[in-house]
């Protein structure tokens, strides 16, 4: 279930910290693979930076379109970020080999996967150096969309009832926390 | 409770994105702010990005010694993330305006933060494009530590009977979610 979300809470979605699908498409070509880091650099404009190693292809079909989306997997696809996040897209499409749905985002059409979250569409803001230097990759959200169940209102709301939609926070070796309990810190 | 971090798995640290608490010291000021903007870009050597904003304090002694610490708070925490978010170190010294207890770390010397859960001192890595366009600060970890209850052999482990050692991830408004639960993926 999507539901535009407005840019200026677009950086919220990101800004706990899970771990994101990264979709490309450039020349009929097309790529999926997991990424544990990122985070919001900007509330307004929406900016965000992503770590993409320089030898994916991910990488090589960000830089040539100068476009990129972000998905936000559920628990459901875990397997998933695993199995995309450990091959190559340079072995064959991975959407058909990994049996993976998506529909075109409403901006920039890059694939936004069926079952997550949220999803973003973001132009690169190209930064040579840090790509260089750090594999960081900065780009500037031009659409967002979230499921309202678990995001409304600019906030996400994890709650028991909505478990299967809540967000993967990478530990290592495939395993993933979920952030189901909530905290309101009072001043 | 602190035991040293092998520097290889110093990343794995806030490799799920947790808030962190950004301590700083230079010139005898020390300042302490919370960020939940954070990531690391390398595992070997370890290094992190972490979102500082230009205006603070904690920027200007960061840039002045070259030097930061990372403290990752626990939710008995949550009110003192949200407090030492909210003012400035400008405005007299935050540690002792609300209580902050902390031990010096290992090779800098900076405040490491008592009842935190991991913590680690890095060097700033000078970037002044990205610190200048996107408030984004490069450091690579000297130093780091755990507390052994929720983090050994490289790997957080994230349990009820831990539950009080548990990350926090800022969902907004001094609202955080806790990793409580995990979910392994399978190939």
């Amino acid at each position: 279930m999507q539901q535009p979300v407005a840019l200026e809470h677009a950086s919220r979605l990101v800004n706990h910290g899970p771990t994101v699908l990264v979709t490309t498409a450039h020349g009929g070509r097309r790529n999926v693979m997991a990424a544990a880091w990122s985070m919001p650099v900007e509330f307004t404009p929406p900016r965000i930076a992503v770590v993409v190693d320089k030898a994916t292809l991910t990488r090589e079909l960000l830089v040539a379109s100068g476009h990129f989306a972000l998905c936000l997997p559920t628990p459901a696809l875990a397997d998933l970020c695993l199995a995309v996040g450990s091959d190559s897209g340079r072995d064959g499409d991975k959407f058909a080999r990994h049996g993976v749905a998506a529909t075109p985002g409403p901006v920039l059409g890059l694939p936004w996967i069926e079952g997550c979250s949220a999803w973003l569409e973001l132009r690169r803001l190209p930064e040579p150096h840090a790509e260089q230097a750090y594999d960081t990759v900065f780009g500037e959200v031009v659409a967002a969309a979230a499921d309202p169940r678990v995001f409304a209102g600019g906030r996400w709301s994890f709650r028991d009832d909505n478990a299967d939609l809540h967000t993967l926070h990478h530990l290592g070796g495939g395993q993933f926390a979920v952030p189901s309990r909530v905290v309101q810190a009072r001043r």
